[in-house]
């Protein structure tokens, strides 16, 4: 085949991979996907990705950009057309820069988070951006999904940590857009539109990204709540007294941290006795150059606790508990919940006051429509964002129950939707929201983003199929249930 | 005319104004553009907007939106054709919601930046958008252009401070964007691209903006450098010991303060002997409600002193010295700058570690194209963002120097582009700078906006010829100076 010829000349035969049938990059971590491609393409320099994507344009090849496909959402699975090529960047793992007079670090997509993270340490200085997967997923996925993590709420969202990018168009051009500003308002703002586009408009070679200062220590708490309201209202004590020194306000429901008390191998020994309808958080305060953290944590927490305003708060006396804190956090609870079984799963936000009320509200729609059902609820208090996982009722059928999984998203996203809130907070769309998606966006917002796509990418090669749904015009249908919905 | 009855049907009479020749709305604030206009309409609600916009439509008429008409670029004044109206949205005032659990208010695109920052006070937050004309200019051209200000280094421009968008779109649609949500990945980014477009993609009536915990008091210094180096090498310092506390980290060159020392109605008492090549900076910090930040202000700048690295260092005393501070930095200058007569004006950025090479390199060039001139510049150091300003020779006839004004912005913006600056930081690029953009701006990437544009206002009715040239390809021209600029 000709095009394979092409690009074996561009990248060398030994990064053009064809008869890749059972290969890893053809399915997704869940192993819910799996498609088909010509080829598996690893170019080793931004020149070559753009000289890959000019030949892909001759012969209209479609092509799936791909990071260390950790997603969630398919984004990086291409269909079971064949017809589509996967570009890997992992060879793409520079870390061009860093300037420590301008707080920035210029990073090739295909680094892996955590070598991003350790090249800033290197140089005394933190990059924020922290999430689960960050021992082998890639900054190119990281922009491509605009990720999140635990360390939003003081630093914000990938998004909020890009300067600048540098990125292949779907003409397979480049644009040299490595700024390390701060203010620029030289026209229109590409590269947020480039950061959570999911490889659909352009291709992410490389960001220019902020660094902050290293802290030179961290005060972390386990705070029980009487209820999930409580858990809100403490965010603004912990807001007012701590300012921006507060970097995480992770929230875990009783239900989802008795999972892991019933579970001898991994309960933590300082875990209290779980109440069923407490809420919990682990607080943490990162403390800078000036000291006195400590004392100012638990001068706040104590006055709140006269206030009656938390039930209890357990201190991390030293690392060691600091880290298991975060372990049950991180791990305990997804742990927990993997050995009961597959569960059903919403990656949700709402504006931080709805919260509750949304709690409140979905779990009695979900029990009028599918009785028995258990709520796993834990996440980002900070952002409003919750991980809202729904299991099987007690002693029924898996099978039967995974069957339900279409209606129980519908009960959930229209109960989020009803709320104002976003059915997907971190994770992006991809294939497993596309078809949703248009529940819950107007038609308008729908065609403007299409418009855009048709702008950017004409041809429809980058990541076809993706976050919207290919060659038809998707109108918004009826809500199946019986919240009021806003438009 | 037929439009006109259609407009009045529906804001009513007293809302659209013709023959309005003198008006001041179709005036720049500088008194540099005039245009003409049909009409000046003042529509009184979002729907009124809408269907303003579907009449124009039917007989394609230009839109120029205007808020308080206070910007720099001349982006709110309409062409000398008088086919476009002005749209004022000034009527569009309210503040619809303060949400103080999600640390969020809603308001609409007429109301004053000073408004917005009371309604937050009063419900004890803080809205931090600050800068010289929050007392005139408003959040619908705040947003318009992305503005900046003096709290940026903290709480970044507004594009940082902003959730959600209510925007209607150049066919006279609504998109419903107001939301207060921290975290939402459900496709492209529709709210940066409006943020900053300078009303040519959409007209933003609305926004869900973020609150932040009001401090509770501020800790003011003017500190003395030996250089700009010196000042730059501080901000780590500062950074590393105060966090998130430091809030205004504002510069001003010696020339700059000497100016002001030279006239007794501004020097204000406690100014120091000004030297010739200091640099002097305020730097704030803000206190939370911790306390012991004054401490910490003073720990910092003694340790610092006794390092050497900085000069002095005049603590305010109290708010009125403090409020002298900010009076030398935000109006001082300008004044002694006024009395001098026009100066030819340049608001730039720079990646922070380029800021000093930067200001050697310019400054030599202007002397070797533009012997005697003399620069004042002051700005925001934690940002990268200079004021730059270029006086006349000493004895030198002003008209005279006027005239050379687009050889000395080549000069300097030449400069800014070798040093992978920007030419506009914070005011945008309007008419003023629409010209030179593509000297400075690869063909690629004007091209990706003209699509945007294209995809998004099709019929280019809204703010034709601002931010980019109407109908023709602009092609970057060759730099005219003999410094190495990237591409």
């Amino acid at each position: 085949m000709a095009l394979i010829g092409a690009l074996r000349a561009i990248v060398g035969n030994n990064h053009v991979a064809t008869g890749i049938d059972g290969h890893a990059a053809l399915g997704d971590i869940r192993g819910v996907y799996r498609g088909r491609a010509l080829a598996l393409v690893t170019p080793g320099s931004v020149a070559e990705v753009a000289a890959v994507v000019r030949e892909c344009v001759k012969t209209r090849t479609p092509i799936v950009v791909q990071g260390g496909n950790t997603g969630l959402m398919g984004a990086a699975t291409p269909d079971d057309s064949g017809r589509a090529i996967v570009l890997q960047l992992g060879r793409l793992n520079a870390v061009r820069n860093v300037d420590t007079d301008n707080d920035t670090i210029t990073v090739e997509a295909g680094c892996v988070l955590q070598q991003v993270q350790d090249a800033a340490r290197a140089c005394g200085r933190l990059f924020p951006l922290s999430l689960g997967a960050e021992g082998s997923c890639t900054l190119g996925g990281n922009l491509g999904t605009n990720a999140g993590g635990t360390q939003v709420l003081r630093y914000g969202n990938t998004r909020d940590l890009t300067l600048g990018l540098e990125v292949v168009t779907a003409e397979g051009d480049i644009w040299h857009g490595l700024r390390g500003l701060r203010k620029d308002n030289t026209g229109y703002d590409l590269r947020d539109l480039y950061i959570g586009s999911e490889g659909t408009l352009g291709i992410i070679t490389a960001a220019t990204l902020k660094l902050y200062p290293l802290p030179v220590g961290y005060h972390t708490g386990l705070l029980t709540f009487v209820d999930l309201e409580q858990a809100v209202a403490f965010l603004s004590v912990a807001r007012q007294g701590w300012g921006a020194a507060l970097t995480a306000f992770e929230v875990m429901s009783g239900r989802a941290l008795q999972l892991v008390a019933a579970d001898a191998g991994l309960r933590p020994p300082f875990l209290p006795h779980v109440e069923d309808d407490a809420w919990y958080a682990l607080l943490e305060l990162s403390e800078g150059g000036e000291g006195g953290g400590g004392e100012r944590f638990e001068q706040v927490l104590g006055l709140a606790l006269e206030q009656g305003r938390l039930v209890d708060a357990l201190i991390a006396q030293n690392e060691s508990q600091r880290l298991a804190m975060w372990q049950l956090r991180e791990h305990g609870i997804s742990e927990a919940q993997a050995r009961e079984g597959r569960n059903i799963k919403h990656d949700i936000s709402l504006p931080i006051s709805r919260l509750a009320p949304f709690v409140a509200d979905c779990a009695s729609a979900l029990e009028r429509h599918y009785p028995g059902v258990r709520v796993i609820a834990f996440g980002h208090l900070g952002d409003g964002n919750l991980h809202y996982n729904v299991s099987a009722p007690a002693g029924c059928g898996h099978a039967g129950f995974l069957a339900q999984e279409e209606g129980i998203h519908r009960v959930v996203y229209d109960c989020v939707q009803s709320h104002d809130g976003s059915i997907s907070a971190e994770h992006g769309i991809g294939q497993v929201k596309r078809d949703v998606l248009p529940y819950y966006k107007t038609c308008l917002e729908l065609q403007l983003m299409q418009r855009i796509k048709a702008a950017l990418d004409p041809l429809n090669l980058l990541n076809p199929g993706k976050v919207l749904a290919t060659g038809t015009e998707r109108r918004p249908l009826q809500p199946l249930l019986d919240f009021e919905v806003n438009s």
